[in-house]
């Protein structure tokens, strides 16, 4: 039955909608993270530049796809069992391709001696393959944790923007992990460029860190800080796609967004 | 009727909110990018000023005008049949009027020496005419995107600001436009010091890129991302000015404010 | 009657909150302001410093005095007719002894070389007195009208948080101000190190720029932007207090805080 | 009775809580504040890094534990009488074991060569001790005084994110601070470098200065800016436990969170 819905065309927008965000989020970034200057790289340019782009980008999609725009921030909704595998799958597929696109685009529009190695993620000297791991699982935990906590429906108060908050979360994790990884947190963000400028030298560190940061992320939450008691057979049910965790949910606070049958009204 | 309507003081108080709006954006904003320092040009801190002048402005006569202090905005809500032909061009003119006020209050404040070429906007060394224009248009799309998705009366959860976030929105297309085009994405900034310094050289790629981008901007969002199903004869209603799209809406969420009948209350 | 309420407790909280807000606003800006690192002046780190003070001051006291920290908005609401003579007399006067006491604790706990001149406004080089004069008014200007549309109880919608839009509109302002007149926008905080280090020259710019400024920006606000269609005989009877305008508004969006009866329960 | 329910899982997740959030906030801004660059250290870079931390984890946190994260807040929170000295005490704990955790794992993933002194927070040249024992204060009285302020359940209006203005506050302290002390304000984190480079030079500033602060915050708050009148047999049976202050109170807006008993359904 899900699956059927899945198939409507709420679904494919959400779909797009990643798309979208991970290509613009991917195209800014990398962007302001070209070696313009001569001198220091200016770190905090480049957080601002991955921070307000996540908080802009998950503002502009967050109703329509739920905003991950980030594989491992996908992997972290399926392991908290809040989205179906095959949603899940086409939210990935979608995401990296957005990527490899907006890195493209990016490609086409810098000059030559500019676009060095279009920002793509490296260890930074001294450090070795399980400090880089340990830094990305860092940083995509907290990330993780941040995401799940702002969209929870069962807070309120003085919450302010989500987007903001995790826009926030992204650029405070630039500030600590370029000086270490270059800052991946996004298997998407790095995959692109290192596919254009054809470098996989440990490139596995930026998928196997993130997606491990991420479920952990979501154990960490769903289990220990916040804890939320479903049986084991609804979350199968979730990740199956016979069951919408967000049946019951409030638009904009969760993984996938409810189907907003009123919109055509 | 609309038109009637339109004429009356509340129509006027927008047209001059926007005046207002823009003629203090361009003040702020040029005056930070001026030559203060030697060195590199410090992007972050002129982004910066750009990026929380349109957050204060936007916030300050959302409620009047809706807050565009852009062409390429407004042109984006007419193409999104969101407001009259008569509103926006009135809107246009108003934008136009008060970048160039803006502009020379700062030439008239300024010291000889240090006004250069007003922060007019070229193109950076390398930049080729269709590299700029797809830059602008890219740069203009994303924040036409997250200012529809902001202010999308559809939507509810924790949106946090709406002109904080599409000053954030501007502040990131600042971070990597600056270093391709000097980011324009509003023709009215641009527009201003190419009257005041008399240089128009290449000074269409900043209104040919932003309009190209804020109408792909509208027509994403309204027709892709987050449809938004009205026929064909309420659209050409609105764009006569003879059905306000407000009508049924929120204040301080759409391209025009509501008519706020009990404000004299 | 107003007068009897305004000897009231509540009433002298509200002017110690201004001593208080005004003290720590002045303490961290100042600072931050000192040349702490030879070469070019960091302008961005010092704009940050005043701008997230304003917002984290007019957070803490917003709902005890209305936030103002500023002689210029005091008068602002004085000319708008929303606060009583005698309310904007003591506020006035316990931000000079604040921003007094507040320069004084970091003369106090400064190192003599770092100490320079306080962080003093003065005019830069090139800038005759008529440019810092208008610099002033329009710092200012765009400050209050700020201030008049975030905290007004007539609108909804996405604002967000009004204490950060002020503080960012601190911010912006800093950022083109500091070029010109080392941004006032303040006359408490102008006043301070002037004392402090016995400089008076061209000081009345930092009265008479801001207070211009402010009075404009209350008018536009009131009378052209969003005219708030009050009698003369009501608008007198708040000057004189024996009308609060907040009696029938409400708490944390207005000049005057209504008073708080059920506080103590 | 409250002793019994403070037993129960909630009580323990809620110091499991302030361990995770002290630990990341730790790590993260020790982290940002190593000398990664030669050249004037970057003040505005490390500034954001620990203000966004706060920001980031209160936000993760705040509706499990209330989101302190930092000794001097909990004892502000107990010297208010607002939570018991048995939750106080084991908050305190965990929040130093995850400083002290944060730190040894920042140790572990940074080179050598890049430890320095693990970003320990020491007196600038010139800052005698009474200096920085003043600046310590003031440092964490705005931020306590800002904390009772955003999360008081007395107030409504436009507030926006109290965890994000809890960071600014954090934030703008550190524009001043890190010129004095290397700006502490949290015990916590002045405590893990010290303890991993065993360097406890005038370590006693960064827990006097801070808590003298912290009870300056909440007396100033709770007695003179916006009294709270409770009884002294109601502030003890809170300190003792027997009375939670939530119990009347609302999720997300008070020192320790109310249980949320509805959590399971």
């Amino acid at each position: 039955m899900e699956n059927h819905m899945e198939m409507s065309m709420s679904f494919w927008r959400a779909v797009f909608a990643e798309f979208y965000g991970t290509m613009f989020f991917v195209f800014f970034g990398l962007g302001a993270a070209l070696r313009w200057t001569t001198g220091p790289h200016n770190v905090l340019h480049v957080a601002f530049c991955f921070g307000l782009a996540a908080a802009t980008f998950i503002q502009s999609i967050g109703h329509i796809s739920g905003g991950h725009i980030n594989p491992a921030v996908t992997f972290a909704y399926l392991i908290g069992s809040q989205m179906s595998l095959f949603r899940a799958f086409f939210y990935i597929i979608a995401q990296c391709l957005g990527a490899l696109a907006g890195a493209a685009v990016l490609y086409g529009v810098t000059p030559n001696n500019m676009r060095g190695n279009l920002a793509l993620n490296t260890l930074q000297p001294g450090i070795s393959l399980g400090m880089a791991t340990t830094i990305e699982i860092f940083l995509t935990l907290q990330l993780v944790v941040c995401i799940f906590a702002v969209t929870d429906e069962r807070r309120n108060g003085r919450l302010g923007s989500a987007a903001l908050a995790i826009g926030f979360s992204v650029l405070m994790g630039h500030l600590l992990g370029m000086y270490y990884t270059g800052a991946g947190m996004n298997p998407a963000r790095s995959f692109a460029p290192a596919v254009l400028v054809r470098n996989f030298v440990n490139h596995w560190v930026y998928w196997v860190g993130p997606m491990i940061g991420g479920a952990m992320g979501a154990l960490l939450y769903d289990f220990m800080l916040f804890p939320r008691f479903r049986g084991l057979s609804e979350r199968l049910a979730t990740l199956k796609g016979a069951r919408s965790p967000e049946a019951d949910g409030q638009q904009d606070t969760r993984g996938e967004p409810i189907e907003l049958k009123t919109q055509a009204l």
